[in-house]
């Protein structure tokens, strides 16, 4: 099981103990996890995916909100470092038994992880962690804060195909209100010399987000315009208390990403999406599958940033 | 981890990419999937039950009906192959959330697994998948279509049994009319040149049966006379829309394997049944854990049969 | 993969294949287990925590209650010996499909696992299985009756902290009636020659329980007396058919363990609980999280005890 031909030296730039948010991470941080990512894709990419880096390493995989993809991808990227992962789910646990959040989370230190991902609907949940776990945190989507690891495979992915990460005009469409996907990308995007546009209904695109360093507009064909990234999100209609928009139909009409309305961007803009996608909704069918689209290249991107993420906390 | 003594070399006569279906098979690739498989029964055997013949490959398990005993036969048969195993289940899953089939197929194949095991309510479903994945697909049930490795493993205990797969009488007794079982066991003994009685009451096992290269009766001791093999079929009642039979109790007195009707057969005949039973509906206790029952052999070669799949289709 | 300086010998003293209670247990095999978990908590301190004592080993997690804790503990002490784990849970399997608890068994030893841990509502359920699986099969808690995993990793916390197990004062306080820890426990501790006091509200408490060797008070104070170990039980409320006490409060205010009660006992009380916690109902939170609460250690050592016993049943 050894593999002495792995490529990857601990690299002496980073010195974080946990992946909790974007906001706090340096441009030379960031360059770090993708550097160490490009690697990793290229242990996916062998016969034998699999090098020894994390053996003997226990990560928890602390989900309280339903995901398979990010789970699945914590999961694959972990087996893949050798490293073996124990799920710990909400349903039939003891959080159904009256276990406190913080109960759980002890018990689940004193089974000695050297890892924990954590999903959770409260912002600040994997923040909070870090207090009582001796563990490396990694934040898989706290509440309507920050996914971190979504926003280095979407920069892994734009470097990958237009081979820089600054200057850039970035457009972001939809459910900002909700999306930890738009906030980690707002931040990621603004250390890395990019511009961001926000774009949506006034309902989901309040004013208070004109306080971050990005451009707001309520009209689509402003975002869209010479934009070289647009990145659609996921209208999260599981997250709406009521509904925030007229209809779904309408919200298509006024803000769904279609090929007509994709004139307005540069010549080999990418279209990305975090997923899971709502076709027909967010995205016209002929936008998602056509040539400019990445989104599938996101989904791969993802287990090598979290390969990445995993290699450079553990090692 | 190596394992110089593992006794399978790969077969020259196997050159598929996937399992999808009995019915394109030749004889020749039955009888190889069988001897391999006897071989990886050995493994099963052994103090230390693991060879590393798929270390570093990756099996995603995607499960669209519930299913606890074939998911865990692939997984227990992938682990004695050294492959790391992925659940992807749909309870809690992006399915949810309104993704496509075809997004999650996609979003799967992004992740690079080697194969995909996938269970599915859609007849073609796996088929299906084959267009948009490269890794190898194995049918783990698809809707009233097949069930290939379950044929399969009924062929290995037969043959472990009887020494050999033609001139035999094989009765298959029950609820023909929703089961990818009697399918996919009628086309393997079709072409192993064994006769396949099928039996049933009419709502169950209509007239355009009579198409498939089978004898069709109604009367259970007619299709018992001198049979070799009797396949009890379950009573899929949460399959049916309505009751297709005018009660439970009238169905095992037409229709439920009992040690009286066992005289019809025989001596020395095989009783097999795909699991879970219903006791006292298709079949009588007496019969089930009775001398001539081998269902418990079924299951201990399900492990070796699918094993033998994933080693044929990923070494 | 190998680990030469692997420090744990088998010990001749143990002959058991099965883990089923604490009740046939003698005193050495008691301090058997105590003595391997000692030296096998030592591998989860390491950097990487992983020996290859169990390589090619297949364990079976049947839980036919939800569990996280005890299940997670299981499994994590599997993956650190190096053994594979499969869970069989009840929802959406073959249970659902109509199968009997036996034909899951059989199943279950069909696929040739190596171990079965097994939960289950019925007392005796783990014992009945022995009949008819070769493989060992540890009780993860039946019912009411025994959960011997949590009597030993409660022992190897006393006697890690009071360095020895006999005459001490064991009090245990709270809802007796369906505890299978409590049960367990006073089998051990009567067992290693220390006294253990029950108490609790006589509705949860009849007076049969004084049949069993321990000492029976309805007066908290008195149980607390002088005691060197405090066990609070989690009130089971899922469990009561009806309320067998006034009120959650009322409960509190006459058994729930708070500072104020902690003078009665010795100075170096040990406080334990099995988990989860009903903070406010059986426990004060200042007494859960005060300096004499070793709860979290017995998370802790519940891996090195299960370690421990199964390498002493399967190596």
């Amino acid at each position: 099981m050894t593999d002495s031909a792995f490529p990857v030296a601990t690299p002496e730039r980073w010195h974080r103990r946990h992946l909790l948010a974007i906001e706090p991470l340096s441009r030379e941080e960031i360059l770090t996890v993708l550097d160490v990512a490009a690697a990793m894709k290229e242990v996916s990419q062998r016969d034998v995916k699999k090098v020894p880096a994390l053996r003997g390493k226990t990560i928890v995989l602390l989900f309280f909100e339903p995901s398979t993809r990010t789970r699945t991808s914590f999961e694959i990227a972990a087996k893949r470092l050798s490293a073996d992962t124990v799920s710990f789910t909400v349903s039939g646990s003891s959080v159904a038994k009256g276990e406190t959040f913080l109960d759980t989370v002890r018990n689940i230190q004193a089974m000695a992880p050297d890892a924990v991902v954590v999903r959770h609907r409260s912002a600040g949940a994997p923040h909070f962690i870090t207090d009582y776990i001796d563990a490396c945190v990694i934040n898989a989507g706290d509440g309507s804060h920050e996914h971190p690891t979504q926003a280095l495979l979407d920069a892994m992915t734009v470097r990958e195909r237009l081979g820089r990460l600054d200057g850039l005009k970035v457009a972001i469409i939809g459910d900002i209100l909700y999306s930890r996907v738009a906030r980690s990308n707002v931040f990621l995007w603004h250390k890395m010399g990019s511009e961001v546009w926000l774009c949506g209904p006034p309902t989901l695109l309040p004013p208070v987000f004109r306080q971050w360093p990005v451009r707001v507009t309520y009209r689509i064909e402003e975002a869209l315009e010479g934009a070289d990234v647009v990145m659609v999100l996921r209208l999260q209609l599981e997250r709406h208390g009521s509904l925030r928009f007229p209809s779904v139909r309408e919200y298509f009409q006024r803000y769904g990403l279609t090929r007509e309305r994709l004139k307005y961007a540069k010549e080999g803009v990418l279209i990305m999406h975090p997923g899971p996608m709502n076709r027909g909704v967010e995205i016209e069918s002929e936008v998602a599958d056509g040539p400019y689209s990445v989104i599938l290249d996101q989904v791969a991107n993802g287990i090598a940033v979290r390969m990445a993420v995993l290699y450079l906390l553990l090692c």
